[in-house]
């Protein structure tokens, strides 16, 4: 067997893969003169899949998306921010296919192949005309994800973007793959957007799968603030123009593609905790021992999302309680003299008893911008990880005059 | 049948009904030199009874009184503030059972008879010494409710006590009331400290019975922050000096004393949502037309818990979508065409569309103390209200230096 070589790059970008273009332009959506509308665009029909919000409010986009996945002949996406068109009744699913017409039109592709996306304010209309009127000014390149990943940021500070490369023999494939998210977003199936484009041959079954095993381990395991939006997807393409060999579950770089899919959406997820509104620093939660994969990830995320141990780490405070409080209340079980954690690698609690710490060290650990915690509970083999932010009074800031 | 008047007044406390007296002291567990450690007491046996954290982490004085209640014997209640005697294995269980004898020397009462709350710090043991050194200090007083609504104040800013007197004939019986909770606050079970004290004559049975029902429709449909504290509990002693007719499922005062209590409780909680940590207004949310009542009080709960809704309430903000995305994602079904949103008395969504409004006036709305949001699913009958407050700045600035 063939030994593979996975290389990531944070250069990279969703149209690192052969075959992907992509552009952006400021078409006034936002009315801060930002790009707010582009294309991501595959020169060949791709094979393509996508994840999508839990919430039942779901956007157009969601519902057009739904109805036009999985696609063998996906050609393209296009992508706005600054309105979610979302909650505004069936006029809003009207401008999105208007929106995935006006696309194939500017790329000579035909509609039914072209998914929509968008994120922003909810329960307003999306402004047709602002569209219409500057969809012909995208200009497509090879460099262009760089642009589109811009494009679509909202709250988001910088933009989120990666590429992975795996070289087998003489197989070579690239995955590429860009996000946002800043606000709203909380472990619940897809809750930002993020699209990935690969030139790899993949089969479509095989491309849903890893998807789902990705997004399980990456993105559904961020949270910022609990809150889930009607938005939100991940879409996967797959152009086939590496012209590796066709990877299946059975096939020989079914791992390599597993773990360079995974690596690169772990890379965007924690881009995206660490990137949330107002967040200062990353935190990661990691919970061992645990019965059974499920109940790992419900207590690392409990823990990662709430607001007591997310303010403690902003403020430095090595208030640990809070942890155990956390994990006390998930709905996972607990066994209090069972129970180690650990901040860094200082071990605050063994077997359910407070142990004496120095807390310069503890303090150190807080303040950096990656926190590291974990906690043992000692009753099973499962483990899981989640990523959050710290809780500043700047989220508070940033959300109390979001439409205004 | 005779008519019952049901009277409430804000001047009233947990000593208002006959034969209880309380008092507090500076024990110096806080070191803020304010009151921290008190004691509330029957001059006859009562019935007693208790709800509990649904935190699987239990605090000592929770282990200790799910133990002793419920029962036809209590005699007093010791609670301290500044420390939990939360998690720190075994021997806070044996300061929570010394704690009991020292206040039960103090009062000449027999140990088994002495309930005992704490609040504040998790992971520390208490100072039993502050405690022995300093219960003799507390002086009771038929006024000393409104000193030990103090004494178990954290962060709250005021302390929040009532009472309800119900007069029904030549039977007149009242129920006072004391609570504290400012962070750490969501609805599961008791998730606050609360002491309920009443002279009617009530049947154990029914007194368990009233206060679930009570504590369902007002503690439980409170949401500060989606954290639950390891301590909290809803404490009801009745030591029946009011020598009224035997209150029980099948009596005439029944439905009289399972008003009087709800209100109380509703008042109670009502205190604890506006002086949430940091809260600048109270935010109640309505929502009707749900299939079943559990997912009524779903619902609302996951709206007033949303910390972009509770963000956008504090900057006065109109961004209604954040409410449907808040229903649309707690689990309970929503059909988006058949929603109605109001905030006031303004309608902004009418089966599931937007509506031209007038933002002035909903601003106006938002930038008062007590905002209202009504949700109409018009899916079903049932309906809840939900109590919490805005997400400020101060919150933050709070939670993230409280133990340093």
């Amino acid at each position: 067997m063939v030994e593979a070589r996975v290389s990531f790059t944070s250069s990279g970008t969703v149209t690192s893969p052969h075959g992907f273009l992509a552009g952006a332009t400021d078409a006034g959506i936002k009315k801060t003169g930002v790009p707010d509308l582009g294309l991501l665009y595959s020169e060949t029909p791709c094979r393509a899949v996508g994840l999508f919000t839990a919430n039942q409010i779901k956007a157009a986009p969601v519902v057009l998306a739904q109805e036009r996945l999985p696609s063998k002949k996906a050609r393209a996406v296009v992508i706005n921010s600054g309105c979610a068109n979302a909650s505004v009744g069936e006029p809003g699913l009207n401008d999105a296919i208007k929106m995935s017409e006006l696309a194939a039109r500017r790329l000579g592709v035909s509609a039914e192949n072209v998914l929509v996306a968008s994120t922003g304010v909810i329960g307003k209309r999306l402004p047709m005309e602002l569209i219409e009127g500057n969809i012909g000014q995208i200009s497509l390149s090879r460099e262009g994800g760089h642009e589109l990943a811009r494009a679509i940021m909202t709250t988001d500070t910088v933009p989120k973007e990666g590429a992975v490369t795996v070289t087998a023999g003489s197989s070579e494939f690239t995955i590429g793959g860009i996000a946002k998210g800043s606000g709203m977003i909380h472990p619940n199936l897809a809750t930002l957007l993020c699209f990935l484009a690969t030139d790899a041959v993949v089969g479509l079954d095989f491309l849903r799968h890893s998807l789902k095993k990705a997004v399980a381990a990456s993105f559904n395991m961020v949270s910022i603030d609990g809150d889930t939006s009607p938005n939100d997807m991940v879409l996967l393409l797959a152009n086939g123009q590496a012209g590796s060999k066709l990877i299946s579950e059975s096939g020989t770089l079914a791992d390599s593609f597993q773990r360079a899919l995974s690596e690169l959406c772990v890379y965007l997820a924690k881009g995206i905790a660490r990137d949330g509104e107002g967040a200062t620093k990353l935190i990661e939660v990691t919970v061992n021992g645990v019965s059974s994969p499920e109940t790992a990830r419900l207590a690392a995320r409990t823990i990662v999302a709430s607001p007591l141990v997310k303010a403690a780490v902003h403020g430095n405070d090595p208030n640990w309680g809070r942890i155990i409080a956390a994990v006390g209340r998930s709905g996972v079980e607990v066994v209090e003299s069972k129970i180690d954690l650990y901040i860094g690698s200082t071990c605050l609690l063994a077997a359910g008893l407070p142990l004496a710490y120095n807390p310069e060290e503890v303090i150190r650990v807080l303040a950096s911008s990656e926190v590291p915690v974990r906690l043992e509970l000692n009753l099973g083999t499962a483990s899981a990880t989640a990523w959050g932010c710290d809780l500043s009074e700047e989220y508070v800031t940033i959300n109390s005059a979001y439409t205004t």
